[in-house]
């Protein structure tokens, strides 16, 4: 069944009544959608409602609440992924996977070995992103829409990674010396958010390793293989969905 | 540095001496390298040897051993991911994604709800298949080659499941009921190989679940969230990997 994402302003619980506009040509023209059919609306507040279409008004999509889902679908701690900045195709994949995997959010963080370039229109591409996101939510059936941040450089990601309880980078070198904290970090983990941070192609430069650990950052290791830096987040996201939703149910 | 692959009979161990055949081109045109550099190189059955290029014969690029490399690189376990018929493009992403992550086959399976039909010259992408694995294992410095198996049928596909020592296949309706008994069986698994089912876009007919269970298949859901078929196999080798080669060191 369709799913749509709305803002929480437009569920009004009361009246059991979600007001559809975003969405409305898609709903209308592209999936031809008549009254009395079905679909899903998410309130991106991790609630998801089970309507029925009551009504094509002027701008908006009146839909009749039937009942709310209470399936959670959500991990239960918040997971932003930071990555170096690399090409545009290459975020675009990263973005719809962590999507699918469960992630919070995602930002570019502008690094040493960067190899793209940021233009002026840097953030243009935020809306395109966040149409992926969209897109990708929906599929995977999420009930939040993962929020993808403005591109930072590594000082302003220092200062906006006082927000997490926990922050972690990817580093080469931790899986060559088979430092897999990254286990015993998730094992033990009882707080609400964390952050992790990995290096575009050519890897963390000496300076910006120093700046990470002083900075409350710890060193994890992927593993004993060398991963490219579009596998790595998928990796964590399924690492911590590994060990946090899937629950072992001796039978 | 750089990383070839060769057959084992071209090490001769004695001698400490390898003969590089395949990849003379990429080493002396491509890479453009001299007498004395050094490259690593591993013979497909685990072993890693650091060598000094000694001389560039007519056919072949001579090297000394200088050094055997002890660092395991690969799983403890085989575990090869087999997949209902896609797309070649999705085909192409999996195969690099999880020889990254570590896994030792792959194959693509003819299933009802396969989108894709095979042609006659069903199996003529195998060698572009097989290249893309070499390089994906270059970079990502494994010392074993993924095998990249024919296109099978689901009966030729159980028959040749009988190999395996644990078979799942990747559910969506587990994922639905809340069943993550993957945990369980990893986390209990002393065996050698594993073989995981993942379905085509469209998911498992009825008569394959049907099919499956009767052969000893066990399903598994990854966590409540649908992921595609192409993100499915890449939680799934992250998964075993974050299992066995993460170990919980207390600091």
């Amino acid at each position: 069944m369709q799913r749509y994402f709305v803002d929480k302003e437009n569920v009004d619980i009361k009246r059991k009544i979600i007001y559809i506009i975003e969405d409305y040509h898609h709903i209308k023209n592209v999936m031809r959608m008549k009254l009395n059919d079905k679909i899903y609306v998410c309130d991106n507040d991790n609630n998801v409602y089970l309507c029925v279409i009551s009504s094509f008004n002027d701008d908006n999509v009146e839909c009749e609440i039937i009942e709310t889902i209470l399936k959670k679908v959500e991990l239960e701690v918040d997971v932003t992924i930071a990555q170096g900045l690399v090409r545009r195709e290459k975020t675009e994949e990263v973005l719809r996977r962590i999507t699918e995997l469960g992630a919070s959010g995602y930002m570019s963080v502008i690094m040493d070995r960067s190899i793209v370039k940021i233009k002026d229109s840097k953030n243009s591409k935020i809306d395109r992103y966040k149409t992926i996101v969209k897109e990708a939510s929906e599929q995977s059936h999420r009930s939040k829409l993962m929020k993808v941040y403005e591109t930072l450089n590594i000082r302003d990601f220092i200062n906006f990674s006082k927000n997490y309880d926990l922050c972690l980078f990817a580093y080469e070198e931790s899986g060559r010396k088979s430092n897999y904290d990254l286990k015993r970090y998730l094992c033990n983990f009882d707080k609400k958010s964390i952050l992790v941070l990995v290096g575009p192609e050519g890897g963390f430069s000496e300076n910006e390793v120093k700046v990470l650990l002083e900075n409350n950052f710890k060193a994890i290791g992927l593993g004993p293989r060398i991963l490219r830096t579009e596998t790595a987040p998928l990796y964590i996201m399924s690492a911590i969905s590994y060990e946090m939703e899937l629950e072992v149910n001796e039978s």
